[in-house]
């Protein structure tokens, strides 16, 4: 049996794919769980036994990561302090587990293009006092959990699939009034669902993992793929710059990143190339 | 009625002074109070009804600031999270509070030796990238109560006093085998405890306070006034220098650091010349 802790829109897919895998889970909502009640947790995990725990709770702010600047402490709470929390849960109750982090840790590419692979350090964090509060706490996240030999932490980053949703990364590109052109890796969410769980049934070794699909995408790319598809009609308007961006549009600032998942690939863990996969989005598009 | 969380080494010298002064208080220690209950701190503050609420728990570290390194979360939970919880608890029962801060989110002096001001900016935090956990987590603590309008945060900075412990200065000083040479602005504990009440009952402005004891002194002045006051007859070693000192006896950057105290001292709160005040302490030095 899995355990889950969140059932947001991450937590949802994991459910999805438990129950379409026909794996045994049970999750805990926010609401019914005492994320802070490390004896309770405990407790539930020596009761419960289960195989695997999957922690999909974490604080991401709504609309968008602006809001973490307005709710710091919850912010550093939930994805701080909770991991640590589940981490020690996990470690008494001796149960093998899974955190998903972020990869807004980085920004940009290395110098010759390519991705940040999982040895490169955040260079995205509050350490470079260059980020966003999320990131900010997304970085401490990982180095509270750096040397846990029993968990898997997977950077999940900007996750879209083929259902319109105010979370879903492509339908956040044709609601908003303007964009920033950048580049990034992204993960198709279902993808990225079942790489994380493949990663346990496989017995892959434990540690980070860049969970994005291969490959980068522009944002130009995905609005002219978009009207291609013909989902959506609008003239898409861009931002001149990032500094124009962040001037009219952002609080804080942003992470635009690439990464360089073939640590994953080499564990046998594939996904869909990225132009690809937004592609497949794009051609099964549906609204809810 | 004064409400205190925590009953530490810094606590227990404010119910000393509390009790002295013939100000009623209740005390709160750490296994007393489920510091994560905002309701139940909410509810208890509405019954209460405290005139002031003082927040003496933290995370420090024992023996020191180093063991904060093995413990990241808990001490991201009791620097940041817990002041927030505390500060949400406090505006909600409408109740004017003071939280015990750190000098140690500076580093060094101006470049003119004068003292960091309020306003200056930590110098020494996450953002820096050059710091400690703890020094980390205490300006990531204050970032979280910035803008909060009841609420005074008081800058302790090395605390000492005259009477032996493992966690005074001076004893510390005396007890090291190893010494590395330092330019600190301190804290004399009771008069730091006494300013930061008189703070509430003189109502100067809420906002952040400096409470070190006026200028610095070095870490050889304090040997050769230990020597002098005869209460201890030791040959004091000191390290080469910070390399060497962090090479052989820290596992994480120490702040050092001088402190201007002329906001403090312009609101009509005293405290003893530093070098006067560690002389008082070895004047009447008494082991436990």
């Amino acid at each position: 049996m899995f355990l889950l802790i969140g059932s947001g829109y991450v937590g949802s897919r994991f459910c999805a794919h438990l129950e379409q895998a026909g794996i045994p889970y049970k999750v805990y909502p926010r609401e019914d769980l005492d994320y802070t009640g490390l004896a309770e947790l405990t407790n539930h995990l020596k009761e419960q036994r289960p195989e695997f725990l999957i922690n999909c709770a974490g604080y991401t702010g709504k609309p968008n990561v602006d809001a973490c600047e307005l709710h710091k402490a919850e912010c550093v709470f939930g994805n701080v302090v909770l991991p640590d929390i589940i981490r020690t849960a996990c470690e008494r109750a001796g149960v093998p587990w899974g955190h998903i982090s972020s990869g807004c840790i980085y920004n940009g590419a290395k110098p010759d293009g390519s991705g940040f692979k999982e040895t490169d350090p955040p260079n995205f964090s509050f350490r470079q006092n260059n980020c966003s509060f999320y990131s900010g706490t997304k970085a401490l996240g990982e180095e509270v959990l750096a040397d846990d030999p029993n968990c898997y932490i997977w950077r999940l980053r900007i996750p879209f699939n083929e259902t319109d949703s105010s979370r879903n990364y492509i339908s956040k590109v044709m609601r908003y009034e303007r964009l920033l052109d950048a580049r990034n890796s992204l993960s198709q969410l279902e993808e990225f669902v079942r790489a994380a769980v493949a990663c346990w049934t496989k017995r892959v070794p434990f540690g980070v993992y860049n969970m994005t699909n291969p490959g980068s995408i522009t944002t130009r790319e995905i609005t002219e793929m978009i009207k291609k598809s013909g989902i959506c009609r609008k003239e898409f308007n861009f931002f001149a710059d990032e500094v124009e961006f962040m001037r009219l549009a952002a609080k804080t600032p942003r992470s635009n990143c690439v990464l360089d998942v073939t640590k994953r690939e080499k564990a046998g863990i594939p996904m869909t190339e990225v132009h690809d996969a937004v592609a497949i989005a794009l051609r099964n598009w549906k609204t809810a």
